[in-house]
């Protein structure tokens, strides 16, 4: 497809003075380069296809960057990537030192905040306009663009709360409403959305229920004191009838989303009120590609794909999956097993458990804090409650695994997916915090498998066998290859390597299969080092010490954040055990890691056999 | 008073067949008991006179411990303990040893989930009975009882989406409006609460608004489909028209929180429902006694007080006043300064900044992670943010401080009052963790002033001199006296004590106090140690690393958790620079810390003065 309009946007002023037929003409161009584009990087394509004329229409009813436009989560704002100047560098999205997935406001201006997380772009928005009032006298728009998944998420409400007391506040919240982003039965605000959305003509119906009232009074009979105030009461219903109203915003919809002209005549409309409005749009996700308007979820974040035929590469066995098939046969097993998740059904590989366990299965919607309070109590009611979240959520529950679970030491157990470095996605993704916060909280238990098999025996041993919070963190993806040699223990260690050395690498997770090639590659020249694998990373059983009391030179990889990590948890149990060997620690410093292949990070913070080997090599010459 | 009823009461049944009388003058000897007890252990009191006839009704209508009462947040749940057995160990509340100030599984069967913080109950409620189908196919009620201010936090709102799908659940929630909690202009929801209330006999209104629109097909003219319609449309609108319904919840209310025989009456029609019920009702707060009705905030929570004029001990200059003072100053002369609470304006010092600066002041309620993200999108909008929060309730914005503040390195500060042991309230409030989660997080800068002092100076370079996400933390209450021979510095750290020592003591904070008096009586004792005060706790300066090199024996006394606290930092740094001395470290261990003073927590954990002398002085003895 040659683009007639598309390559010539250099900024959001180039779609100004387009005609209608010129934008549908734009439209089509940017669905091309959307499927085409994300058919070679992978990324997140049916919500992108949903949002094409909206995106359009916010760029022409708002000025951009002195509007600041936020879309919440972030994964829809390809297209404001391709309006705002980033059409020459799109194909270079997801990729190291090229476009985020993401907003990022060090890519463009027109990124006002950063997104990954979802439901936090109102508090944003609403601190962006106060703080331009503030600091800058200066009253420009806020848009937020928010799905009806993110709308499961509590902190929305909070901001909506707060922002909609403001009487000037030019907060505009968009909500984009495609039925799709968390399935039809979660929750009960989703059952609300259905019903706003059998109102057509939310206006219209506002100015014939009017007159409907204003006829009342000439019933001619029975007019009465109770029947007058209950005119009064009834305006005041209609006014405040949905969510949205209650929370103080003016309310806007529903609108077709890919109907332009109405979508600008709404929004200008919007621009308008003095006050916090809420402009409801239905779009329809995956919108002008058929394999993904047919199932929008497959196409929700995607690897590279054949256009043809939509043929994805095939779904393959890995961590998650180990997961979900665990779970079903231990849920055969008891009958008190009872499973949670935050709106990641299928990323957690629990689609299979969904339906087969209806009544033990919980979606609870993007509602991190709640799922981990919720577990919490199906313990105390007696249940075996397993709640299977990506690391990056789990730090929006901290709070909850410290007061509701721990206090009370309540047997929950928690599945820590995307444990790690997660590529691609990026700072907003990376599993890299869990361990750090989780071995902060008294009487915490973490396991870290290395393959699937280590995985089972931890599940089981945290289910059924561990007191109090515990919880079990893989990686995104799939195991690595260990050594043939290697054989898993249920112990809360294991050596592996030449046992008379005087040196030793402690590692975990992932980064084992990279410490016994590192291994493999020494010995064969003559370097003798032993791995000690922890398998219960916190607490540290006491006869690591005892190990490790041995030893002239330890070094500790640990594929987490380097300050509060488990290296930190080793140094001071050597110091207090008085073990005088040379220490040398390497993990993820204290920075977030841009999106690149794990393989690349893991690399940058040496965490890999290549790294090893080099350091460990110069080390032990040099003796 | 001598009680006829109370001191009778061992378990909720023994109300059961009281009749009204009975039950009023049982409600009085309640509220004798609550303010005789109250003016001498402290605690709160405002809130718990409010609830006295709720409570009553609640252990009337359901049958505890079968059926599960739980009180959000807690601090009303003193009738509750009064009700349930805990009669003759009421006058050992709050005290060590003594009864909780909030609710306790492990002190009751009565209690059935620990509460300190808020907006977590919904979850846990329908957690306990989803868990109780699961595990024991047992359907009892689990009641909520949350306070109007509790509603402003989104967990709540996260766990009635996910209640309020439920057909069977036997979920009710009771939302104790006091309208007192929080101040009338905090939110959105205040306002809708406010609607709501206007609405007297919000059934009876159903029923006459039902009648009126019964009416319209007689109008006579005029009766057109589009009527129709839009009578079906009314009819939905009714049957809809507050939050609470949208989302899912059958609404009863308004009614009187203290006319025992409508509560009992309206729990019971709750009870009839067979899915969610959210029973609105209005209380008092401070009802019965005068100064309490009359000045709810004062005694909300209290330290002892004189009953006959209600005179509370004067509020002391405290850290939370000196923070409020120095932001005072700050704003008078920075016109960007803008002020975050999180519901607790009295609590962090700042009731004159928000009567003095409205437009730079936000109380956006109970929503600590809303309150981290809007402070982030000030920032981003060029205003100076200050979010004031008790450190136990920054736990909540772990994530928001990571994803929204940190990626973006937005200069946000943070002051975290009650931060370290804070005695009485126990568990749930303690503010152990701040220092170990705060620091895993990328470009953090954290300053522990020792007195008022140092914690201006520390303010002001927080705010204008720190890049990123900067807090300075602060203890409960006032400052230690220091020596008169130590002069604050505005450095990284500084030294106290005798430089030529071998030994030294590592610390911050409150307990640099009792370093000092600890090594005036080592001096005593012709034993010379130094203390290194740190006052950038993290990032810990290289420097302190060179300065330590001289030492044979370190002494590591950390106000906070141990495991992933300052001490482990330090180990590491000791490790990477190859410092050889013997470490010893002392810091909260992996447990919670029921209430007790400060002072006796502080002497478990040998964070006192004298534990420091006994440990130095066995030590160095030694040698």
């Amino acid at each position: 497809m040659n683009y007639k309009f598309l390559n010539k946007i250099s900024s959001p002023k180039d779609i100004k003075d387009l005609s209608t037929d010129e934008l549908k003409q734009l439209c089509d161009e940017i669905r091309h380069c959307l499927i085409h584009t994300v058919s070679k990087t992978g990324g997140h394509l049916a919500s992108n296809l949903g949002v094409v004329e909206l995106t359009v229409a916010l760029h022409r009813a708002f000025n951009s960057p002195d509007d600041k436009i936020l879309f919440d989560v972030g994964h829809q704002c390809y297209t404001h990537k391709l309006l705002t100047g980033r059409f020459y560098q799109f194909e270079t999205l997801r990729q190291q030192g090229g476009l985020s997935g993401f907003m990022r406001p060090d890519e463009s201006p027109h990124d006002p905040f950063v997104t990954g997380h979802s439901s936090n772009s109102v508090s944003a928005a609403f601190g962006i306009y106060k703080g331009n009032v503030i600091a800058n006298d200066k009253s420009a728009y806020t848009i937020s663009v928010v799905g009806d998944g993110a709308m499961t998420g509590g902190m929305l409400y909070e901001a909506m709360n707060n922002a909609g007391m403001g009487r000037n506040a030019s907060t505009i919240v968009i909500l984009n409403d495609n039925k799709m982003s968390i399935s039809r039965n979660v929750g009960a605000f989703a059952r609300h959305l259905s019903i706003i959305r059998s109102r057509p003509g939310y206006h219209r119906f506002k100015r014939i229920t009017e007159r409907v009232i204003s006829y009342i009074p000439f019933i001619g009979k029975k007019i009465n004191r109770h029947l007058l105030r209950s005119k009064n009461m009834l305006k005041n219903a209609i006014y405040h009838s949905n969510i949205f109203e209650d929370m103080g915003f003016h309310y806007l919809g529903p609108i077709d989303g890919h109907d332009l002209n109405r979508l600008e005549q709404t929004l200008n409309i919007a621009k308008a009120h003095n006050r916090p409005v809420l402009v409801h749009v239905l779009t329809v996700k995956g919108k002008g590609y058929n394999p993904a308007e047919v199932s929008p979820n497959n196409y929700h974040g995607v690897s590279a794909f054949d256009i043809e035929n939509g043929a994805s590469i095939a779904k393959k066995a890995d961590f998650s999956a180990a997961v979900g098939d665990e779970l079903l046969k231990l849920a055969a097993l008891d009958e008190k097993l009872t499973v949670i998740t935050a709106a990641m059904t299928d990323g957690t590989g629990l689609t299979e458990f969904s339906e087969r366990y209806k009544n033990r299965f919980f979606d609870v919607g993007i509602a991190e804090e709640h799922a981990v309070t919720f577990a919490a109590g199906l313990a105390a009611g007696g249940a075996h409650p397993v709640f299977c979240v990506y690391s990056s959520f789990l730090q929006r529950a901290y709070d909850q695994l410290i007061h509701d679970v721990s206090i009370s030491k309540l047997p929950v157990t928690i599945c820590v997916d995307r444990a790690g470095i997660v590529g691609e996605d990026g700072e907003t993704h990376q599993g890299v915090f869990d361990i750090a916060f989780l071995k902060t909280i008294p009487g915490v238990t973490v396991f870290a498998p290395s393959n699937y098999l280590e995985l089972k025996t931890m599940l089981y041993k945290s289910i059924y066998e561990t007191e109090g919070l515990s919880v079990v963190r893989y990686p995104r993806g799939v195991q690595q290859a260990l050594p043939e040699d290697y054989v898993a223990s249920g112990d809360d260690f294991a050596f592996y390597g030449n046992p008379a050395s005087k040196s030793v690498i402690i590692t975990f997770g992932r980064t084992f299969a990279a410490a016994t090639d590192c291994y493999e590659r020494l010995k064969n020249e003559n370097i003798a080092v032993a791995v000690l694998k922890l398998n219960r990373i916190y607490p540290i059983a006491d006869k690591v010490y005892d190990a490790l009391k041995k030893f002239d030179n330890i070094y500790i990889f640990e594929e987490g954040i380097s300050s509060g990590g488990i290296n930190e948890t080793l140094c001071k149990g050597l110091l207090n055990n008085s073990i005088n060997a040379k220490v040398k620690t390497f993990a993820i410093e204290d920075e977030f890691i841009p999106h690149m292949k794990p393989e690349a990070a893991l690399k940058k913070y040496k965490l890999d056999a290549d790294s090893m080997y080099e350091i460990i090599k110069e080390d032990l010459y040099e003796k």
